[in-house]
């Protein structure tokens, strides 16, 4: 007889019934041809016993396995393992994966040799560099907690919890509509706005209906690098233009213009990613001009509209836009958290549909949840509250940061103090490199982070993009010192 | 002089600075050629006693429009326009298209063809329906905010604010790899899971990864719409098979597999989206051999895995996978309610990892606060208790709508009780069309859907899904006379 009480094992602790257990154990040994097609499986009662289980679990266990195919009661007779039934093909294991080692696929697929693979682990007591991001420790995140409990909370939120618009929540679209155009001076109505999970999904949706093969994309000679890997990734040509201290060189795009036709340029218009500098007020206006001459579209990344320390934000090139050649991103991930996704995508109505639809393809809607919280959020002023609250810590942390660059530093660094944002353009001395950077400063608790992606054309400029807005005093003397370290060591 | 006292329109009740009002309007003024270069500004005196404001904000304004650009301040001499500002063109305008309408766009771009876009505006007193979702009033919203909002207050919780993983919060890994080797079987390890928006995305990422032009993929003579899409979007091949009350009819996949390289094969396992029947055990073995064979991929979409009402959920084909071919896509979303965008994909680690890559840069990173709260819903069983109630819920509704169609409508409509799920299949009678229907239902505040997305190739089987878990009682029996008048009024 087959060694029925080898062969099941029960685990009585587990949350899974056991005729369920019995069950799958009954299916693996059918499919791996340990019991054959035609077996007669040993009767209810024997089986209760000899796992001394109650009857009835048996019964259920044979009845599941029937109503799945596996097995055939024939009345009177007993339980038999089903006719025909094909082995499961055992041989050829793919070499050297175990069970509970799933490494390699058993087919081919196309892997993307544009975006780079980033994973990090993050090591306790070390700065990690990074290229501008907020500081989780200031977030309202109890706020913003208490609110999603209270909307979730209504009556009838129910009817907001099924498949909703593809566009977003009409609520948030609504409140952004309203607060953009009051601080931005855009003049949109909702059929402009799409909801989207961040700034990076805007690029992305931009980039699909945009390029394909070798249309030609303007971006600045450094450019944010996502942006590119995004456009690279349709397989466009990218044309890259200077950036000098007002910005991309328009003169420069428009050369480009006379000739051949380009589809887009992309900007970073309030402050350039990765160098910090603003576009002039000239320069904007000779770009909408081109564009609106030249039938291309403006991807304005407005990546952090809110941080500025000298003055006002500047009014993006989308409120200028009477032509609909403006596509403008932005979102609200950086601003408060990257963990609350939530951006969006301006543009002309016909323009914003396809991103909608094809948004929909992606990742189905949004969290509507959460978008109705940050409608909450915007209404009730407390996002203006905490970009105030924010912007005074941010720009003393600037303003630190900057000097101790300057004071403890400046044998090996040059830079300029940026008006907004949350990073500073470092320029690392040409005697040096940042691969000896990254290496030594490693030995002192300091990562570097990815200095490659500031230069992806090449150009030798020898800077990369350092946050400050993420560390608090006590930090930002630390990664000074390190930094500090770091560099004697490479002298010497 | 230039009438600056009705050029300038200031609003005390906005929230909006009164200095920034007043720059914003000097800007659109310069740029629209109305304060062109070179003009001398009125003085800050005397614009603040014509305006009726406080000097200083004057002299604020103008200090704003210095630092951006658009003015320059020459001491002792005033503050003047700036020279050499283009213009703004104002020419051409799109036709129509006045400054509040933003319709059309200022350049061209790449509409899908493939896609679908569905713009639904619901109308109070009807009855919509649907392919089969849960209903919205059983979800236990606010036991998940709570417990959203518990993890959100954590003392250590910023640490899972910033950018993270594009693979999902760790802890939720975890707990799925947990959850989903004890309940289906799977041996799989966090290397082999992404977290995903939804089953939406990981049909998507799948699509992306496996299908260049003219590749081929194998789906069923009817298949879901939306996968459907996707593989076409990519210009793939879609070869059909035959579906019978076993599923797919794997032997026609093998006569394909020997005439050409098939990349991938998609199957709703569990319940055949849309006819609901269940591959046979056999053919399950059928196709893991084939796809071992021939070296394909199987994407097994278990979009409602959880909901069966004759018998325990059978296994999925992952969990008989031991070559790497099966791409296992599921979601939480469907189980629980749509708003709740989390669901994933499960695959080799290879696999799973380029699956991260491309997911990254598309929206960077999923929502770590929602994944933590729902790695403490499955731990703690609340999850599974949820299933447990909601599954006996849907059971009576099934029986409910099932009986009335069958007592009420069998002179138009054929159907199989389905074995689980939130659908029937509903074949109707070939005298009569979805079309006349659903033109006759609208006029009963009965909206039948979108019934052409059952039938893509074309096959006239004449029939669609209705979904009955998302109806009260009352609602069923509202839904069966609604069609019965309808019927009735085609008939005569």
């Amino acid at each position: 007889m087959f060694p029925y009480k080898t062969s099941l094992i029960l685990n009585r602790k587990s949350k899974e019934p056991l005729y369920l257990q019995l069950s799958n154990q009954f299916i693996n040994l059918i499919k791996e041809g340990k019991l054959t097609s035609g077996t007669k499986l040993i009767g209810s009662r024997s089986l209760a016993e000899l796992l001394n289980i109650h009857r009835k679990t048996v019964v259920s266990c044979y009845e599941e396995l029937s109503l799945q195919g596996w097995v055939e009661s024939i009345s009177k007779k007993g339980t038999f393992v089903h006719n025909n039934l094909p082995l499961l093909d055992q041989s050829k294991l793919i070499e050297a994966q175990s069970k509970n080692e799933k490494n390699k696929s058993g087919f081919t697929f196309y892997a993307n040799e544009i975006f780079p693979h980033k994973v990090s682990v993050k090591k306790e007591n070390t700065i990690y560099i990074n290229d501008g991001t907020s500081d989780g420790r200031l977030i309202p995140t109890e706020e913003i907690a208490r609110t999603y409990r209270r909307i979730a909370s209504k009556k009838n939120i129910y009817k907001e919890m099924g498949y909703g618009s593809t566009f977003g929540n009409d609520k948030l679209r609504l409140t952004l509509v309203e607060y953009l155009n009051t601080t931005r001076g855009l003049q949109i109505t909702k059929d402009n706005i799409l909801i989207t999970r961040g700034s990076q999904m805007g690029i992305w949706l931009s980039s699909q209906l945009l390029l394909k093969s070798k249309d030609v994309i303007v971006v600045g000679e450094t450019n944010y690098a996502s942006a590119d890997y995004n456009f690279l990734d349709q397989k466009a040509t990218l044309k890259r233009v200077a950036v000098d201290e007002n910005g991309l060189v328009i003169d420069q795009i428009e050369e480009l213009c006379k000739k051949q036709q380009i589809k887009a340029v992309y900007v970073t218009s309030h402050h350039h990613h990765p160098t910090t500098v603003t576009l002039s007020a000239e320069r904007r206006i000779h770009l909408l001009n081109l564009a609106k001459e030249y039938n291309f579209a403006i991807i304005e990344d407005d990546y952090d509209y809110d941080f500025n320390y000298n003055h006002a934000p500047i009014l993006p090139l989308a409120s200028h836009d009477n032509n609909g050649n403006v596509i403008y991103i932005g979102s609200i991930c950086k601003t408060v958290a990257p963990v609350f996704r939530i951006g969006y995508l301006i543009a002309s109505k016909e323009f914003v549909n396809e991103a909608a639809k094809l948004r929909g393809f992606v990742d189905r809607q949004g969290d509507a949840l959460l978008e109705l919280t940050f409608a909450d959020f915007i209404k009730s002023g407390d996002l203006d509250r905490h970009i105030r609250k924010v912007m005074k810590i941010y720009k003393q942390r600037r303003d630190l940061f900057c000097q101790l660059l300057k004071d403890k530093l400046s044998n090996y660094f040059e830079f300029k103090i940026p008006k907004g944002g949350m990073a500073v353009w470092v320029k690392l001395n040409k005697k040096y490199s940042w691969k000896q950077v990254e290496i030594e400063a490693r030995k002192h608790q300091l990562e570097i982070g990815e200095w490659q992606r500031y230069d992806l054309a090449n150009t030798k400029h020898n800077a990369i993009r350092i946050g400050f807005a993420s560390y608090n005093e006590e930090e930002i003397h630390k990664l000074i010192s390190a930094l500090k370290i770091t560099m004697i060591a490479i002298t010497n």
